[in-house]
């Protein structure tokens, strides 16, 4: 066993180091919303400071009445007893894996840390292609190819992550996609566990997103926090849906038994929060409501530059997360001695001080020139910069944002043009 | 792979249910401080509410820094980048456990999650015997000879963890019994993870706690946290120091590496409270002085209970546990069906409402009538009589306090009698 740090928190770290030193940053790397936190939920954790207590390994009672709730809104009948929370959707999903214990199925590409934790917990991930702009969802007939091949040769193949929206690709499987991913799953009795927590950040809100729990409630799991929506990937909080029946009740058990040996249980002023925050009053689903339309607006402004590069992108339609691909520009590279996604990442880091991450770290080949490029870092560095950018009508007249996307485009134009012609070091 | 729930959690969660239904308890089955949060913290969680970034995955710098000034206050000049933090010592020594890869020494008795934690890494612990009344500390003749059987069957032996002051036994291995475990796994090549939770809660000042880093810094890992000491068992918050060579370097980028996998960062506002905590300010100091006076004096007058009642017992040293032998009653145990630990602890459960755990919870045989007595809970269940109980003279005084003491008496009385004067369920 030997880990790295997650690509994503390196190249965070990475950022941090080259801003301490007093050079120019574009930090596009870190999949951080970037926003600051809600007065409200301030209010809720100051209220929550005598929950010293331990408390219940799956979490305090009205954390999970409220989880239960949040997803009955969005028509998963849920028992709150069906629901654990923990300090973050990244623990739950890794407790998951162990609970689950076999090998498992992810889409390519898809979050660096699916792969790593499965290979904590000593299994092999299965890496599985998804149809062109939607991504999370390892498309279907390849699925069950790969599954069967895999235990044809005595692989102990259990569960499927999904996730919708995606991260890396920004994108949002359809409706018929789940669907017939949970038609394989069942033929194939394959867990799904199912990553949703940028649900609630669709940018266009005609946009549905489909979990697999409307379809094969019997085998899946669904998780999500408060990371992404609200901002608080500091303050830890996830939680998980289990089905109501005996495999739920079993992975339940399980989970918990996991939970307990590992981290006890979240944080209790965060889960005082958490319940506050899941129960949605007015003034937290507009927050989110804003929070929603800045990443849209700048996800789609750095997608045109992009574009107007050159760079093939599909269109943004979640979360702050696009997924270019510079294959188109492989000869350009190539004069500049990049030949590989990891080297194009690394050339951009030390040449123009931007952050993104390869494609090879989301599971795909070394040689594929995509990278996942985060845009909600580019909302400011300061607090009072982040409200103006929530508030702005439009966020790409600021000037700090606008620097930022002239920047982009200068970076992009040098590492297109003839080589001769690089200015923008 | 199946966990169940860690036994410490399981009992809370039964007293707790037995509370909900009305029915009488003596809750002395979980390691909780059971005080209140004193009220510079809360004004520091509070403070702390806009840190929401991810933040560094080994903890904030100003964190870092307080933890290294906490430990070169105790004589072990410590290098904040060697300081690594997380949501619980628990999480950090599973991490631990991970870097290091290999099995694992544990004594026997030691607290119920390291082999709990040994396991769920793949390995198998190896349970070694501790000196009489000297828990925590595997005996070191017996560790050497343990280790070398062990290693001679073909078993990858690279860590021992040593507990000082020691859960489950309440008391604290003298400076020889270090020293000489520091020389054996120098012999053996171990690495030496040290669980020092407990470390300031010693009743008498005058008894020495001593380090096994203090004999073999190159191989020994220090952990503590907030949860004992502060009674922040909820906020979640732990420290590890690592050696300052190349094992601690290899260490911190293994752990490091676990950490970013599986729980990113410890939640931020609770950092800022953590690196107001180790400064140690004389608010603090003293109010971590009187949470030792409190816990001193109940634990000595449970252990008189006790040992009123014929119950062989070391005299509580530190923390708030007790580890009673109740062989001597073996007969009239058996009178009541009664002939292992576990049997013991789910009759004092059933019969009486009395919650501790057996001596099999922490490694030992299911033989042994030993019985891990937890005695912070006896404070009271509001926050008022907790207040009350640290500002108390004579906490035992007070009525809650003595009724619980009364009820003890009533109950060990009513074991040891002659089967049919059993009057006191």
């Amino acid at each position: 066993m030997s880990v790295t740090v997650s690509a994503t928190l390196a190249v965070n770290e990475a950022m941090a180091e080259k801003r301490r030193r007093g050079l120019p940053v574009l930090p596009m790397g870190f999949g951080e919303a970037g926003l600051p936190v809600h007065p409200a939920l301030r209010d809720a954790l100051s209220a929550g400071g005598d929950r010293n207590a331990y408390g219940p390994v799956a979490g305090i009672e009205e954390l999970r009445v409220a989880a239960a709730g949040y997803w009955r809104r969005r028509g998963l009948r849920t028992d709150p007893d069906l629901v654990v929370a923990g300090p973050g959707s990244k623990p739950l999903l890794y407790g998951l894996l162990l609970a689950i214990g076999g090998d498992v199925a992810l889409a390519s590409p898809s979050w660096v840390s699916y792969a790593a934790q499965a290979r904590l917990a000593g299994h092999r991930p299965i890496m599985v292609p998804t149809p062109p702009a939607q991504g999370g969802v390892p498309e279907p007939d390849l699925l069950k190819a790969a599954v069967t091949e895999a235990r044809g040769r005595g692989r102990d193949v259990r569960a499927v992550v999904v996730t919708t929206p995606d991260n890396p690709t920004g994108t949002v499987a359809s409706r018929e996609t789940v669907r017939r991913l949970t038609e394989v799953a069942r033929d194939l009795d394959l867990v799904i566990v199912s990553d949703e927590i940028y649900r609630d950040l669709v940018h266009d809100p005609a946009t549905a997103v489909h979990s697999p729990a409307e379809f094969a409630p019997e085998r899946t799991v669904v998780s999500t926090g408060l990371s992404k929506n609200l901002a608080l990937g500091g303050w830890r909080l996830g939680v998980t849906r289990l089905p109501d029946n005996d495999l739920g009740g079993r992975l339940r058990a399980e989970l918990l038994g996991v939970a307990s040996e590992i981290w006890s249980s979240p944080t209790g002023p965060v889960q005082q929060v958490a319940a506050y925050a899941f129960g949605e009053p007015a003034e937290i689903a507009d927050h989110i409501a804003r929070s929603r339309r800045l990443h849209g607006i700048v996800a789609r402004a750095v997608a045109d530059r992009f574009a107007a590069a050159g760079a093939m992108v599909a269109a943004p339609q979640a979360a702050f997360y696009l997924y270019p691909d510079f294959d188109a520009w492989r000869e350009r590279l190539l004069e500049r001695g990049v030949t590989t996604g990891p080297e194009l990442a690394r050339f951009l880091l030390d040449t123009y001080g931007m952050g993104v991450l390869p494609a090879a770290e989301f599971g795909e080949s070394g040689d594929a020139l995509r990278l996942r490029v985060a845009t909600s870092l580019l909302y400011g560095d300061t607090q009072a910069r982040r409200y103006s950018a929530l508030a702005a009508d439009d966020p790409t007249a600021l000037p700090w944002i606008r620097a930022h996307l002239d920047r982009l485009s200068e970076v992009l134009e040098d590492v297109t043009a003839p080589l001769g012609a690089m200015t923008a070091r």
